[in-house]
C-alpha cells in the first residue's frame, strides 16, 4: 500500500533540535525565518504530498508518458497537480528573492523535496531540474538572460532541463558531438542529439529552458572544449512570452524499469538557437553548479522513496496476520499475530527506519551548509561550509540512493509474495528508486569524485570540515552520562575511517588505481560514520529530553531505540569495509580482461 | 545485452575437479555415469539454453502471459520451446528410471537448471515445478496414482503445480480455508481458492497435475489438520489420457514486477475431484518433500540469473568506451578505453563473478549430497548427506537468491543509465531475480528454518555435517604451500561462525527471539563461510594445476585471482555479521509497535 505521510515530527526534530535554525537566523538572508514559519511550510507541503501527489504515483506508473510527433503527454492528473504545485508557490521556495523566490533555507526546501519524492518520485523530476537550472543560470548567465528567463523559471511557469548525455557519452563528456556555431547576432546554432533528458519535453509548462552542453568550433578537444548554452523550446518574443518554436524536438521517450511518470526524452537539436551561458569552453564548470545541486537532490530522492517504502512496510507489518510471536501469543483475539511481532520483520523495519533517520539528519546538515556557504558573514565560515558541501555531495548522492533502493527492496520482502504484485505498490518503489543510483553520475562516479577529487583537494582541507566536528564531539561526549557506549562505538568507527583515509591517501598518491579500487567501500564507510555521528548526536538530545514531557516521551524513546539499533546492527559494517579497503587493489586489478 | 552462454568450463571444474563424480559412480544408481556423458549433457543443455530459450527471454518479458476465460496463453515461442524441451528429454533428466527418468545425478541436473534459469527464468518455472511434484508423488502417492501420473509427468507431457498459498495465508498455512470432502469412491471434492500458483494454468502441456493442500472435515486445527491432494486439470480416462475437465479454473493471473513470461495464477477449486497423497492430516510433511526440492531449485534460479547478469555486465564493460585508465591509456586506437579498465568497474564485476563461482561450487556440493542421501550404500553416509542437505537448503535458497538479485542490480550499475532502459535487457534480470527471494518461503523464513529448526535439530548433528569437513580441511591445509593465507582467512571466518553458533544456540535456548533476531545475519555468515570453503578448496586445486597445461593456465589463474578477490573483498563481511549477531535481540525488540 502506498500510504505516504510526511514524517513531520522527525523532520522538526532534525530541523529544530538537531541542527537548529539559529545559525541560519543570524544571517541576513534568513533573519525572518522562525520555527513557526518553517513548521507551517512543512505541514502544508506534507498535506500537498499526501493529498495531491500520492494518489498519482501508482496511476502514473501504470499509465506512463506518451510521446507522439514530438509532443509528450504526462500521465492523467500530472498537469493539474503541477498547476496546483505552481500556484502553491512550491517551485520558488528556496530561490533567492531577487528573481521572485521566497528565499527559504535549503534545509527546509530539502525536507519539502523529501516529501515530494516520497509521494511521487516521477512528478518530482519536472520541477526538480528547474531549481538546478536556475542556480546555474544565476551563477553564470548574462544579465539579459537572467532577466528574461529567471522570473518565469523561479515561479515554475517555465521549467528547466539539463542536456549533457549523448548515446555514446555519459560519464566521459569529452567524447561529446553536439556542436554550436556562432550567429552574427551573438546567439548560436546548436546541432546534435541528446539522450536521457528528464523533463526534456512535457505538457506541464508553457516553455522549457534547456541548458545544453556543446562544442564550439574553436574548442580544444576533450572536456576543455565544452561550452554551456541556453536553448529554449519557444524563443521568447518581445514581451518575453513564448514565441516562435525553436529547432529542438523530442524524438522519443525511453521505456524504463520505473519512473514511468517522468518523461525521459531523446532530444534532437537542429540549428536550434541558443545563447552562451558563462565563458566559452568553460561549460563543464557552469554545468557543475547545476550538477552538484542536482546530486544533493538525487540523494534526497533516495531518502524520500526510502521513507515511503518504510511507511508502506510498517503499514503491512501491522496489518498482515501470520504466525504467532515466539514469546507467546500477542493477539489472542485474532487468528494470528501481526507480523511485526517477529524479530526478523522488526530487524528489517528498523534497518529501513534507522537508515532513513540517519540520512535525513545528515542530508539536512549538508543542506544547512549550502546556505552557510552562500550567506555566512565570515569568509572562513563560508569556505568551511563550502568544503563540507563539496565533500559530502558525493556521499549524500551515493549513500542515500543505495539505501533508498535497499529500503524499497526490504519493503518488498516485508510484503512477501504480495510485494512482487503490482497492485500493492511497493515493487514500484524499487523500480523507481533504482534510477537514483545511476543518474547525475553513477554511484561509482560519486565514489571516485570523493577519493580522487575531494579527498586530496587542498591537502585534505575538505576532509577536515567533516573530521573536525566529529572528533570534537567525540572528545566532548566520551564520558556522556547516558550515551557513552554509543560514543565509544562511533569513536572506533571513526578511527577506522581515519585509518582508511590515511591508507588510501598514501597509496593513492603512488597509484591512483589504489584509490579507485577502494572508492566505493570508502564512500560507504564515510557515509556510515556520518550517519552514526548524526544519530549519536540525536541520541544525546533525546536522552536529555525523554523525560521532560509525557506527550513527547514516546518520540524520544523511539529515537534512542532506533539509534541503538543502528549502532548494534548497521554501524558494525564499518569493520568489514575497513578490512576490504586495507586489502588494496591487487586482487581487483589482477584478472586479465580476456579472462572475465 | 542478454548474451547468455553456459559457463561450461567452470561447470566442469566444479563437477569433475572440485567435487568429482567418483563418489557417485561407486553407487549402483550412477555406475554408468562417466565424465564424457556428463560433459555432453552439459554441452547440449548449454546449446539449447542459448539457442532456444535465451531468444524468448526479453520477448516473453515484453509480451507477458494472457488470461481470458480461464485459458492462459504463454508468450509467443514458449509453446514451441517447451515442445523442443520435452522432445529433447530434458524434463526427465534427474528422474529415476522406474517411471521413465534418465537417472542422472542431481549435480548434473542442477547445472542444467542453472543454464535454463540463466537463459530464461520465466520459462524455467513451467518444467521447474513438475520435478518437485514428481518427488512428492513418488514419496507419498499410492501405487495407482504413481502408475497413472508419474510417467506422463516425468516425460513432461503433463506438468505439475504446487497449490499452497491463499490470499490470507502464505507462511502460516494453519490459517488455510480450502476444504476437502470425501466421496464414496475414495476420492475427494476440493473447494477453495489459491493464489500465486506458478504454472497453475498454461498452454504448454496436455494436462496439469495440481498438488493441493486442503483441510479434511475431521482435521485438527492448524497445520496439523492439512492434507495433500492430487487434483488434475483433466481427469484421466480409462486409457489414462486427459478426459473430462475437472472443477479447477484459473480465475486470473497476477501483474508482477517481473517473471512476466511465467503465469502466476489465481486458482479456483469448485468441488474438484482429487485424491489423497500420503496420510490424512500429514499434508505438510508430504508437501515439504516437494518444497525442499523446490527451495534448492529456487537457489539455483538466483545463481542462474546472477551468472547471466555477470555475462551481460562483462559484455558491456568490454564494449563501452568511456574515460581513460588511471594507469595510462590502454587503447590509444580508440577514443576512450573500455570501462573494464576502471578499478570500480572491475570490483563490481569481480564481486558478481566471485559470488557466482562460490554459489555454483556450494550448490553442486549440496546437489551431490542429495544423491548420496538417496543412494549411498552406508546408512550413516545417507544420514550424513541428508543432514547436510537439510542444513544447507535454507542457506542455498536465501543466499543464492539474495546474491542473484544483487548481481542483477550490479549489472544495471555497470550499464549506467542504459541499464535502466528496457531494451538493454539487464533491468529485466533485476525484476525477474527479485521473486526468488520471496517464493517457496521468504528468505527471512529460510533464516528462521536454519536457526530454529536445523541448528538445534538432534543436538546440533546437522551442523556437524558441515562443520566437520570444514574443520578437517582447514587442519589439513593450514601449512599449504601456496594458499596458506587463504586458509588462515577461512579459519578466522569459520571461528566467527562457530562462536556465533554457540552464542545463538545458548541464547536461543533461553529465548527463541534471540535466535530470530540473529537469523538473517547468521544465515549470511554461514553462507559466506561455505562459499569461502568451496573457493579455498577450488584455489588449492587451481594452485596445483595452474602450470600443468598451457591451454588451461588461464582458467586456473583466473580461478586463483577470483578466489583471492573473494577473500579480500567479500569474506570480510563475516566480521560485521558476527558483531551484529553478538549485539543480541534487545535493540531489535525494544521499539513499541505503535512507535514504528
Amino acid at each position: 500500500m502506498q500510504v505516504y505521510e510526511a514524517p513531520l515530527r522527525d523532520m522538526r526534530f532534525v530541523l529544530h533540535e538537531l541542527h537548529g535554525l539559529d545559525t541560519l537566523r543570524e544571517l541576513d538572508a534568513f533573519a525572518e525565518i522562525d520555527a513557526d514559519l518553517a513548521d507551517s511550510v512543512l505541514e502544508e507541503a506534507g498535506r500537498f504530498s499526501s493529498e495531491v501527489l500520492l494518489p498519482l504515483n501508482a496511476t502514473g506508473d501504470l499509465e506512463g508518458c506518451h510521446a507522439e510527433n514530438g509532443v509528450v503527454r504526462t500521465p492523467a492528473g500530472f498537469k493539474d497537480a503541477y498547476r496546483q504545485f505552481r500556484e502553491g508557490g512550491w517551485p520558488s521556495l528556496a530561490s533567492e528573492p531577487d528573481y521572485g523566490g521566497q528565499g527559504l533555507p535549503e534545509s527546509i526546501s530539502k525536507l519539502v523535496e523529501e516529501m515530494t519524492c516520497g509521494a511521487n518520485l516521477s512528478f518530482s523530476l519536472y520541477p526538480g531540474l528547474t531549481h538546478g537550472a536556475v542556480q546555474a543560470l544565476k551563477a553564470h548567465g548574462s544579465e539579459e538572460l537572467k532577466t528574461l528567463y529567471l522570473p518565469k523559471m523561479v515561479e515554475g511557469t517555465w521549467t528547466g532541463s539539463m542536456c549533457l548525455t549523448e548515446s555514446h557519452c555519459g560519464t566521459d563528456l569529452g567524447l561529446m558531438r553536439t556542436r554550436a556555431v556562432p550567429n552574427e547576432d551573438g546567439s548560436f546554432r546548436i546541432t546534435g542529439n541528446k539522450i536521457f533528458i528528464s523533463a526534456g519535453e512535457h505538457d506541464l509548462a508553457e516553455n522549457i529552458v534547456h541548458l545544453v552542453l556543446a562544442k564550439l568550433p574553436d574548442g580544444p578537444p576533450g572536456v576543455k572544449g565544452i561550452s554551456l548554452f541556453l536553448v529554449p523550446k519557444f524563443l521568447p518574443d518581445a514581451e518575453g512570452n513564448p514565441g516562435q518554436r525553436n529547432g529542438v524536438l523530442c524524438t522519443g521517450i525511453e521505456h524504463k524499469m520505473g519512473l514511468k511518470g517522468s518523461a525521459t526524452c531523446q532530444m534532437s537539436f537542429d540549428d536550434a538557437t541558443g545563447w552562451l551561458v558563462g565563458q566559452p569552453h568553460k561549460g563543464m564548470a557552469a554545468m557543475f553548479t547545476m550538477m552538484n545541486e542536482e546530486r544533493l537532490g538525487v540523494g534526497i530522492q533516495g531518502l524520500g522513496v526510502g521513507s515511503a517504502a518504510y511507511q508502506a512496510a510498517v503499514f503491512y507489518a501491522k496489518d498482515r496476520l501470520q504466525g504467532r510471536s515466539l514469546s507467546g501469543v500477542k493477539r489472542p483475539d485474532l487468528p494470528a499475530d501481526p507480523i511485526i511481532v517477529h524479530p526478523d520483520v522488526r530487524r528489517t523495519l528498523l534497518t529501513m527506519r534507522a537508515n532513513v533517520e540517519g540520512c535525513r539528519a545528515l542530508g539536512i546538515w549538508v543542506a544547512q551548509a549550502v546556505d552557510l556557504s552562500k550567506h555566512a558573514k565570515d569568509p572562513a565560515a563560508r569556505q568551511n561550509a563550502d568544503d563540507f558541501v563539496a565533500l559530502m555531495t558525493p556521499v549524500v548522492k551515493a549513500l542515500f540512493t543505495d539505501l533508498g533502493f535497499e529500503s524499497a527492496s526490504h519493503a518488498i520482502q516485508i510484503y512477501g509474495g504480495h510485494g512482487y504484485i503490482r497492485e500493492h505498490g511497493v515493487e514500484q518503489y524499487a523500480r523507481d528508486a533504482r534510477i537514483a543510483m545511476l543518474y547525475e553520475g553513477t554511484n561509482g562516479i560519486q565514489a571516485l569524485d570523493l577519493v580522487g577529487r575531494k579527498m586530496p583537494s587542498n591537502m585534505g582541507r575538505l576532509l577536515r570540515s567533516f573530521f573536525h566536528p566529529v572528533a570534537e564531539w567525540i572528545e566532548q561526549n566520551r564520558g556522556h552520562a547516558s550515551i557513552a557506549p554509543l560514543v565509544g562505538h562511533l569513536e572506533r568507527a571513526f578511527g577506522a575511517l581515519q585509518l582508511a583515509t590515511g591508507t588510501i591517501g598514501e597509496r593513492g598518491l603512488r597509484d591512483p588505481e589504489e584509490a579507485g579500487a577502494a572508492a566505493t567501500d570508502y564512500l560507504r564507510l564515510m557515509g556510515l560514520v556520518a550517519m552514526g555521528f548524526m544519530l549519536a548526536k540525536s541520541a544525546a538530545i533525546a536522552a536529555e529530553r525523554v523525560g521532560e514531557n509525557a506527550d513527547e516521551t514516546g518520540f524520544y524513546q523511539a529515537k534512542l531505540q532506533t539509534v541503538q539499533f543502528f549502532f548494534d546492527r548497521i554501524l558494525p559494517q564499518t569493520a568489514s569495509l575497513f578490512l576490504a579497503i586495507k586489502s588494496g587493489k591487487a586482487s581487483t586489478m589482477a584478472l586479465a580482461e580476456a579472462a572475465f
